[in-house]
Order: C-alpha cells, then structure tokens, then sequence
C-alpha cells in the first residue's frame, strides 16, 4: 500500500507533469500536432466503413486500406502500388496519417482537400476502376448502408459527396500526436537521447526544416525535386507541370510529411529509395548541395525516428452484406 | 428510480432467463456455437497480426484477410478469389468463421487443421505466392516480430510452425455464438418468427440437416455435389477425389457451414449460386430430388438468416515495419 505521503508527491509530480504537456515550450519550425475530435462520429464510423470497403473497387477486392493501409503507417510500402488488374501506379502511395494537415492532395497537389482526393482513385483505372455511378448502385443496393446514410445524412438515397464526405471526415481522424518529439518541444527534456537532438539540430542548420516544417514537417509547400543537382527517376509524372502547365512547375512535387516516416518506406514521388539513410543522402545532394557523412546520416535518422507518433486505434468495421439487387463484381472480365 | 419490489423482480427474471440460457434446452440436429476463450492470448495477438500480414506475401499486398476478410462474414465475396498477379482460383474462399468447428480445411478436405491448413495459401502460386523460405527471411529481419515471438515462444528464430501455429489459434477465436437460432435452441421461444420457425421445420424434415448439422451447420461431413442429378460447374476441381484417387470421391467436397451465411455468398464450391434462393433450390433438386416452391423457398431462406451470430469484434492490428535488410516485395517483376 502506498503511504499518504507518497501518494501526494505522486500527485503533484502528475499535476506539475501536466501542466508542463499543455503547450510547447519550444519554439521551432516543426509544431507539435494535436488529436483531432471529431464533431461528428456517426460520420467518422459511417467514413471508417467505407474506407475498409471493397465494394467500391470494380474488382470488389480493393479498398482505400489496401493502399493506405492502417496497420501499416496508412501506406503500402511498395515503391509503387498495386491496382485494378494488377495494375502499376505512376507514383508511391503517400501515407493517409496526417494527411489533413497538407496543404493540398496527391504529390502534384490537384485536390484542394481529402473530400476532393477521396473521389479519385475510386475511378481511376489503374487503382479502383469503379465509374461513380456504379458505386452509387452499389451502395443504394444494401439496406445497411442506406440506413446508416440515412441516420447521418437524413436521406436513403446515397451520393458521391456523402461518400466522400464521410471518407474525409474520417481522415480527419488520422493523425499521430503524441510523438516523443512532439513530447520534446512540449518540454519534456528527457524524450530525446543526445544523438536524437543532434541530428535534429543538423536536420534543422543545414536547411531541411526549409520545406519539411509545421506540424507535419512537410506538406506546406510545393518544391522541385532536384534543386542543386536533377534527380533520376524512372517514373515518367513531371508534379505539378502537369497541372499548371507552367514550365517552373516542372518536377515540383508535394514536399511529404516526415511524421512516422520510419514507418512510410520506400521514399520520394517514386519510391525509388529504399531507406531513411539513403533518402537523406540523397536529399542532402539533390536539395541542399551538401554530403552528409555516415555520422550525420546516422544522426538525422535517429532524429526522424522520433517524429513516429500515436498510430490511430480503431476497431475492424464490420459492413453490411450485399442483397440479391447489388452488383456483383466481376474482376476477370 | 425503480421501486424494491420491481428490482426484485427484474433480478429474478435475469437469473431466470440466465439459467435458461446455459444449455441448449432444444434437441436438434443444429447445436449452438459456443465462445472460444483461448488459455494463450499473445499467441492470439501474435496470430492476428500475421493473418492480416501482407508481408507474407510475394507482392506484399495480400494477406489472409484479403480472401478472408472479417470485416464480410471471413470471405471475399468474390466467385473465386483473386491471387498473385490477379491470378483466379480454383474454388471459392470458404468464410474462416467457425471454420474450427471443421473436420478437416479446404474444399477436399486436403488439411488435417486450422495450423496445417494456414501454411497452403501461403506458398500458393495462384494465392500468396511466397515461399516459406522467404517468409521466414522477411520475418526474421522485424526486430518487433522477432521480439513478439521471442516473448510467445521464447526463441527468436521465427520458424513456420510457430507461425502456423499462431495463425491457427487466432482462428481459433474466429466463432460466432448468438445468433438467433442459438437463442431458440437455448430456450427463447421468441428469438425465431413463425415464418422462420417454419423454415426450419421444412429444411429438417426435408432432409437438409442430414449433412447441415452440428454446431457449424456443416463441416462434419463430405457429400458429393449432385446425388439425385448432377451439378454443372465451370471449376474443373473434382473434390476428395484428387487427395484419396477413389472414383467414390469425385465431385465429393466437405459440406460448408450455413452460418453467417447470410453474409458468405456467392455459394457452392465454384461460387456459381449468387443467392441464397438459388442455392437452396438447386440444392432440392441435386442432393434431394425435390423442387420447392418459391413460397418454401422463401421461408428456408429466412431460417438461414437466422444463422448469423455474433461477428469477432477486434482491434485492427498494428504491425511492425521492416529494417533495412527486410527483402521488399517485386510484385511486378
């Protein structure tokens, strides 16, 4: 049994303690991120489903989690990924996790917000391949989902903004706080070793928090890939070329978060480096002109290992079965 | 608040309705499912995250749950799965739920076990394609694996049968108690309607039970496929008869369960039935010489329905990422 003593010192230490986890102390270009709490969780469990759903795939096999998948950092960790029959993908799978916090979504940034991106590889042909009008007939044909569209949405009959809405809302969910850097620049001295902090100072000094800054350490800002020296990809995507047409768009890319990035390997638009040591490497030429030695090298990875935070915990969602009037997928066809 | 007397009454009624459901107080060829509490919780844990481990595969991309999904009754849905490069197979992926209740796993029975049964999809060409050689590498190379076996096991060299062995202990866990059938058996007179009532009345007394028994409603027998007349499939898959070579196994598949099966279509071992009024009518007419009307039909079906249980409910599982010298997947090499 614990002496009453104790007890009240354990209780101020708790209090002081925080106290102390209230704001950051620290001043610095990445910010801490905080749970997001969502206002709305019918929406979010109605979103969640139909993240994890397979029947908005024209094979009936692929949902938004075989790409993003959340036991595994919201990627797939294939340089690129795996679509409708087999298909390649130009570019890697950016995570989902803190994906709310982007300036703009996809690497070439053509979608405004999560609500915009979420319609996107639902009908891509080399993703989900699945026209909307065929996904809408498929969810208008189980009762399950029409009736909780309709709790949410107070209408039985279902449409792509509801689809969508539902999806972003819970992906507004999808972020890590709680990171032992997080804990750092909220003032706890002791969540980083010294070489962890060391490398965060080098990271910092030598002009990576430049582009990979707030509280996602990147997705502010739209940068060239190969700044100091071009960059060799074997993907043929030019970034946001592609959208604006403008010539110094070209090879402009999405700078992508570095939170759980221990977790997001293969790394860059095309997924062609296969470790945080050689991605940093390499960013060190391409971007900064400078070569990192192996020490250094070793020093920011420690660092990038600390911004893994709390990983989101959900349970399985369990989906409503198709009735007699679905269609049925036909993935050979 | 409510009153002493009204207090008392409803405890009585509880303990009442709770001696009432210890025991199936209904003798029927159908018995109830039971929950299954395992006696080793890591190797549950362990289990699950290896069944929804894509890194068990040589694309990296499917796991068990791909096929076997529990957020949709332990199947895909699909007519026969897709597999490593979009390949077809051969039959339809059977739910996993209650699937401990079998006498044997696969189709033609080929697997003695749920832990013999896990290694097959695997190394399957046309499923996971990995060889269990390269399994074990990729396993090997997660310090979190290595430490999650080390604890469940206590060695750190990841072997297949402690893989296996996991994964069929999780699957263990995957039955599903309480449906409203179990509830009649138990004893509640009015967990079933008239009509469903009826429906199970017409499919025992006609026969169906005579290999649908058991606390799975299958599962404890093989049965050809088209005794009265015979059944024409698209699958060139002959049954037992390609594991014994007896002519009197031909066309002779382990009878399926019918619970959850509400949830488990498309039917038979080709998936050709895509509803379960079909089914159950082709099932009169092949295996018991007899056409039902659509009115019998209809109340069969409704019984059937009464089969659903409880879904496993569980968190989604977090899985480690791999190191540097994790072999990464080539999915289109």
């Amino acid at each position: 049994m614990m002496k009453v003593s104790s007890l009240a010192i354990a209780l101020a230490f708790a209090v002081g303690s925080s106290a102390a986890w209230a704001a950051p102390v620290r001043d610095e270009p990445i910010t801490p991120i905080e749970p997001y709490v969502s206002a709305k969780p019918a929406l979010v469990e109605l979103g969640k489903k139909l993240y994890f759903e397979p029947r908005l795939s024209m094979s009936g096999i692929i949902s938004c989690n075989t790409c993003h998948n959340l036991s595994r950092g919201g990627t797939d960790n294939l340089q690129t990924s795996i679509g409708h029959k087999w298909s390649a993908g130009p570019v890697n799978a950016p995570t989902v996790l803190n994906s709310s916090l982007a300036i703009a979504q996809f690497w070439d940034g053509r979608a405004a917000d999560l609500q915009e991106q979420a319609a996107g590889p639902i009908q891509a042909d080399v993703e989900m391949a699945m026209p909307h009008t065929l996904a809408l007939d498929v969810l208008n044909s189980i009762p399950g989902y029409q009736d909780e569209f309709e709790k949410v949405f107070g209408a039985r009959e279902i449409k792509m903004e509801m689809v969508t809405a539902a999806i972003a809302e819970f992906e507004e969910t999808l972020v890590t706080p709680n990171s032992r850097f997080d804990k750092w620049l909220k003032g706890d001295d002791k969540a980083l070793t010294a070489t962890e902090r060391e490398g965060y100072t080098l990271f910092k000094d030598s002009g990576c928090t430049a582009c990979h800054n707030g509280a996602a350490a990147g997705g502010t800002s739209f940068q060239r890939m190969g700044i100091v020296r071009p960059y060799a990809s074997t993907s043929p995507v030019e970034g946001r070329y592609s959208i604006t047409g403008e010539d110094a768009d070209r090879f402009t890319f999405k700078v992508p978060t570095l939170r759980n990035v221990e977790y997001t390997y293969p790394y860059f638009h095309d997924g062609q480096a296969k470790t945080l040591e050689e991605s940093v490497d390499i960013m060190g030429q391409l971007q900064l002109g400078r070569h990192y030695t192996g020490e250094e090298i070793g020093k920011i990875v420690a660092f990038l290992k600390t911004l893994s935070g709390d990983m989101p915990q959900m349970m399985l969602p369990m989906m409503p079965p198709s009735s007699n009037d679905t269609p049925r997928p036909e993935p050979f066809r």
